[in-house]
């Protein structure tokens, strides 16, 4: 089992200027992410005088918006924070024992607040267009939704830990905010006409707060959060090899092939 | 001739824990590849109402869908497994004589079963969507439909082989997930509409057992497996430098241009 | 605070090969850049003999032209004169300490210069189609142009930043010019449709000037440049940690975690 | 002036095992390329039983079969062969002195037999559909094809040299073959809709032989080679610098910044 070193957090972490950083690159990441998902919905909207994801060439745009932006946003912020950009990100994280409780909160708080100003930003340069956020379309239920959720959010979660945690990541770190962004944009052509596809309670929030769009809401908290804590336990601890390598047949690696 | 090392795989090979992690990263990576790649399916016909790729940006979703997934499921398995996710890549490294027989069959049974389990969790989340599958198109026959999969997949095992398998890959390594991605992207581009452009036979056949369709299925094992395996062997054998280079002369790398 | 190295450049900057060298690549790939851009604009208007983006298969073709040509256009200069490519990028650049005045004239007339020489021969292989270039869509006004614009080109260079420029980058640079690509396009997606999205003055200048269509222009100036002004202040003052860690808790470095 | 190291060819060039590979990786590169490049077409005229660029998707899936195919077939090429895959490429790097007259010559035989190869096994499984090619559309002329040729191929040909083969480029030549893929992508959605957008002879070559059309052909040989040529002129004489620094204020890199 890898050392839960952060469990409780460090004394300082509160205040110590890095963990402020790091916040701070949660709060702009988070920001510029929701900005460009949530707006690309909007700017279909004026194009067609409705939303609502009704044709494949909306469902492309859409899905590539949020794929693009995601990459940006975690590329923008993975030195400097890990990337998460996601509230289910940093919970899976957590409960794997890579960041401390203090650490979680903080970024918490950053990302609802960037995805909060991020539609407030988008009301006021569209002119008072009302942000959409989720919602379960029609022939689906709630249950469907929160399945759909978890398994989608698991994914994701799987592919952050997979590409940007795993001690053992060596080169592929490189790509990492890349394949962050690119299984969101995947399952957003999946999820996007049965519950829109969030996997992000932040991405969810921010516009149902400034839209006012309360209708299902928690399926995009339960879902992703507990898709997010499952790919995190399970990469973790089943992946994630748990004992030194002591004798001469090597792990696998692919150079190994 | 580079040394088979595996061929009949080490004697605890079934057993060691390098094995269970890697036959599990296989399980989880051909779900999220098939979860998507099928679902991006299914999420047309939720929006039209009917299934079959009818218009181009209905194509550019699909082969966006299984490009994006396939990227991330790729990379999230290649230092754990090797990122195969299809069984024509491991027919083709074990050809090679990369991999053993023992984990080769492994690999097979995990990514088979991901994709059923991938199949089933669409078939619940959309509310008992029957799953498409693939078929060959009218127009053209099923002898086509084998000749197109063999050239595609052909294609997709060759670009393995040169960017995540070659000894001599070197930093181009980083990007063999994106390479292996975007040519099945690429290629459903051209064989969407004739025969759906699988190059895979797990990604055939999650939704053929879950939708119990089984006509020209075949041709989705017949052809990958022939394609990959002509190409494990020509690149092997053909590409791969099998002597040690003695003189001053050095292979022409790119640097020495 | 980082030294302003070259607040005024060196004594002969403007004379140095490498001064001209990176001039030439600013030029160059500038051309590169909008000759993609407008040029994508333009080849939808020979489809649809009109101009504006008026469906989403339409936004798409313009942010995917805009995405895939910006970044390589910066991979085309990142390493000769850091790739801007957009006088915002230089001026967040300028303003955060990182280039001379000097240097940033040279680029700047190089960009503008790049730009018009682009709509040129767009002009000329069109058989004379007049350059679009910009403007704000009837239902917002200019003061939602120059917000959008703000808040737009603030993430790009935010990204810029972060990824190119930020000293402790380290292998984040690798793939710097496809984040600066890729948040361009996300960005069109949603700006699209309210004002075109430029982001870049000199994306904006060249068509203007060929096209001779100023209506709206000086919106494409002032809020890129606030934009990037304040992201090259935010991300140099408050981001890039502004004293040598002296202690034994180091900062949370993505392998730290 | 770089060595013209390899003017006439080492003694052995034509016969030795590393040529033959990187002739053999040429082959299958460009054939890979083209099938799916030309493919993309023939699979839209399977949707819309008609050929030819007529909407905004339509142009967007053909511009992503070539960008995501190029990419993967100059990646699985890259540290054979240097990835050209292209007679336009190998012509750029032979008048920059960069390959011998003897490899040139091996590299556009495969290239040239890689597209024939490809459009006849495209005719083959599309159950006998005729390869389109090129040709200039109504409304510009054979001129304007030209110009528009030599434009796009020098913007191709000038990020292959400065991702690929600057000996200076560091680690960005490991996004190189994603750079040199996307520009292309990139300027078929600025020159699909005026002259099919080709930069490239073997893309050209391999469909007009197979379906037989050669009309407005030489476009897409004079074009490529004039625009290729120039970049090659350009990048190894002007931009790549020409002596070796030996003073103190080193060239401004990126990381100098």
């Amino acid at each position: 089992m890898p050392p839960r070193r952060y469990a409780f957090g460090r004394a300082d972490e509160a205040t110590h200027p890095d963990s402020m950083r790091a916040t701070l690159a949660e709060f702009i990441s988070t920001f510029i992410f929701v900005f460009a998902g949530e707006g690309s919905i909007l700017a279909l909207g004026k194009i067609y005088k409705d939303t609502g994801t009704s044709t494949a060439s909306e469902l492309v745009a859409i899905a590539l918006a949020h794929a693009l932006a995601l990459f940006a946003a975690v590329s923008a912020s993975i030195n400097v924070s890990g990337g998460h950009v996601n509230p289910a990100v940093t919970f899976g994280t957590l409960l794997g024992g890579r960041i401390s409780v203090v650490r979680a909160i903080y970024y918490w708080i950053a990302q609802l607040l960037g995805a909060v100003v991020a539609a407030l930003l988008l009301r006021l340069v569209t002119n008072n267009m009302r942000p959409v956020g989720f919602y379960v379309s029609s022939g689906v239920g709630e249950f469907h939704g929160v399945i759909l959720e978890i398994v989608m959010t698991f994914g994701l979660v799987y592919t952050v830990y997979a590409t940007a945690i795993d001690p053992k990541r060596g080169g592929l770190g490189t790509i990492a905010p890349l394949a962050i962004g690119f299984i969101v944009g995947a399952n957003i052509l999946v999820g996007g006409p049965f519950d829109g596809a969030s996997m992000n309670p932040a991405r969810a929030f921010g516009p149902a707060l400034v839209g006012w769009r309360w209708h299902n809401h928690w399926i995009y908290w339960v879902g992703p959060l507990i898709g997010g804590g499952l790919a995190g336990l399970i990469y973790e601890y089943m992946v994630i090899p748990t004992e030194v390598p002591h004798h001469t047949h090597q792990p696998l690696a692919p150079e190994d092939y």
